[in-house]
């Protein structure tokens, strides 16, 4: 730190992504990226695109949020692009929270909130899950704060129905909810068709995990038109030309050919599955996933020796050393021929431990 | 906006953005982009690193940032990339201000400057340029606050020697000061050199201008190590994967080509003292440019007036509305072909108008 550093930001602690190693050898499932590329159409797509990089990108998305209108069945101006979904829920934070208005997010969640939290200075409740990390909906209701909702939520990969939160909705009309929906195309409920009746809902999405675009960079917000207005308000306050050329290509052509992305989701699930029995197998306990990973534990090893010692193997998953979760580890499902690999690692550790 | 936005955004006016027309058939001289497209070695790195879009983009952008060390001849540590250089400034403002310490720049200078002061609630004062749009480097002594100046300075076009700017550090050993040298590579002394003598400057650049990657946003700030851990956990905080794997790839073969990009700078010098001329015998004054645009006026048209024309002719510059500039019109230097043009229908305009 330096003797210039603002001294309203001397605690702050910077969100840590995971390890993120140069050689590629590892099997990497510890960033919940999904394991097939995208196709040649947004390849194709890119590389066009390309040659026009000496010209600024539209600051206003409109063939994108066009596409994006399509693919979901929301008006466009309804939608907001971002430079990932980090980017729209930082917004969020920054448009629907403040000293007055503080940010409510559950105990066990995406580490980032409460990051977002304290680089906008903004105070924050953690509201604690059961014990078996299921989200009581009732201790959201007529809360004092704009609420951040992951769902499913991470890393316990477990999802609410949309029935829950449209009752978390009704009992907080005077609040933004949040409902961030990363990894909601793995088999939870979308609450998308809830936008048009609660004009306190923000849904957002990223390309990242069901669409293959986890190094393109591309977030969306989808809320009632007065939300998405104030969002925009921010975003030109801060970065007018945050989604590049390249990106929104990618991701045009990316919804274009929506089926190859609902098919690999389709394939991550029936992986998932596998995954799960193969570990139960093993002795495992774990979460219903909704999500490309599994949240998990064993009887017989902590999660961070589980860890290190897959890393020691060239396997990469996620270990958290929160006090609720330090004995799980967030496994990301990848191929088949990796989860079989992970499988076989595991066992072996299980078995020279014994 | 609606009835959720944080009353500490009331006031906000978020920057506004050159005109982007949707078919770009006008000849657009009003963003300062470059008349020429990147090399086909750049677009063939963004096509094969299109291939990896599942994967995460490296959060410390370590190839990017060895590239730059390598063109800039600084240490790796003392860079950090971001989604265009509104970001490293936005991150500055964050990293470096707050209501004890305001940002202190010149009325007459990039226009996101105060838009970036409100949207992190930083008190700002604005120094008057001197009649003739020079900085009064003294004005900027013993400041009490961080100091932006925009060298080359923009709407303005006019840069400071290093020597001057070199001054203000020595006179502001308390303050960090922050050199941006979006347009440095047009003809003006860049600070870069500075860097290791003087732990209070950081300097900013960005891919935009001189180097044809505006559609892929990339910004970078230079500074001694200690600001840029600072600016770095502002980033992690905000936006770990703030640069995405295509704009890295673009960047990296860009400089790995920097011969094209600095012979095309050469070439758009040498436009810029033809449309000098050109202008000046039409009766246009005005100030010496080192930067991609001519910042003019005409003693027989308003500034206003000379824009909706030109717009009707199928020709976009920049105008602005503050009250010491709005007689004035920022003129972006295009191709020859493109200026040459300009130069016909401006004389066309004022032909008409006698």
């Amino acid at each position: 730190m330096s003797r210039f550093f603002s001294e309203k930001y001397l605690d702050l602690e910077p969100y840590v992504p995971g390890e993120m190693p140069k050689n590629r050898k590892e099997i990497k499932l510890n960033t919940n990226e999904n394991p097939y590329p995208p196709l040649k159409e947004v390849t194709d797509a890119v590389a066009e695109e390309s040659k026009k990089l000496n010209l600024y990108s539209d600051p206003d998305s409109r063939d994108l949020r066009k596409a994006l209108a399509g693919n979901l069945d929301v008006p466009e101006d309804e939608i907001i692009v971002t430079n990932g979904s980090d980017e729209i829920l930082n917004f969020a934070f920054m448009a629907f929270c403040d000293k007055h208005t503080p940010a409510i997010f559950p105990d066990v969640t995406y580490g980032f909130y409460p990051v977002f939290a304290q680089i906008n200075q903004i105070p924050y409740e953690e509201i604690p899950l059961r014990d078996d990390f299921t989200i009581d909906t009732g201790k959201f209701y007529q809360a004092a704060g704009t609420l951040f909702i992951a769902n499913p939520n991470a890393p316990t990969a477990i999802a609410l129905e949309r029935d829950e939160i449209e009752e978390i909705l009704k009992r907080n009309a005077y609040n933004v909810v949040v409902v961030d929906e990363a990894y909601v195309d793995f088999g939870a409920e979308s609450c998308l068709p809830l936008v048009k009746d609660y004009d306190n809902l923000l849904v957002t999405r990223t390309f990242s995990k069901s669409r293959s675009l986890a190094g393109a960079r591309l977030g969306v917000g989808i809320a009632q038109p007065e939300l998405i207005a104030d969002l925009n308000a921010v975003r030109n306050s801060t970065n007018p030309y945050n989604v590049n050329r390249l990106t929104a290509a990618a991701g045009i052509a990316c919804l274009k050919h929506d089926d190859y992305n609902m098919e690999n989701c389709r394939k991550i699930i029936e992986t998932r599955t596998w995954s799960e029995h193969a570990l139960k197998d093993l002795g495992f306990e774990m979460t219903t996933s909704r999500t490309n990973f599994l949240f998990a534990r064993h009887p017989d090893i902590s999660g961070e020796k589980l860890y290190e010692e897959l890393k020691k193997r060239g396997i990469l998953i996620r270990h958290f050393k929160g006090e609720r979760v330090h004995d799980y580890n967030r496994i990301t499902v990848g191929t088949p021929a990796q989860m079989e690999k992970l499988v076989a690692a595991i066992k072996e550790i299980l078995e020279a431990g014994a």
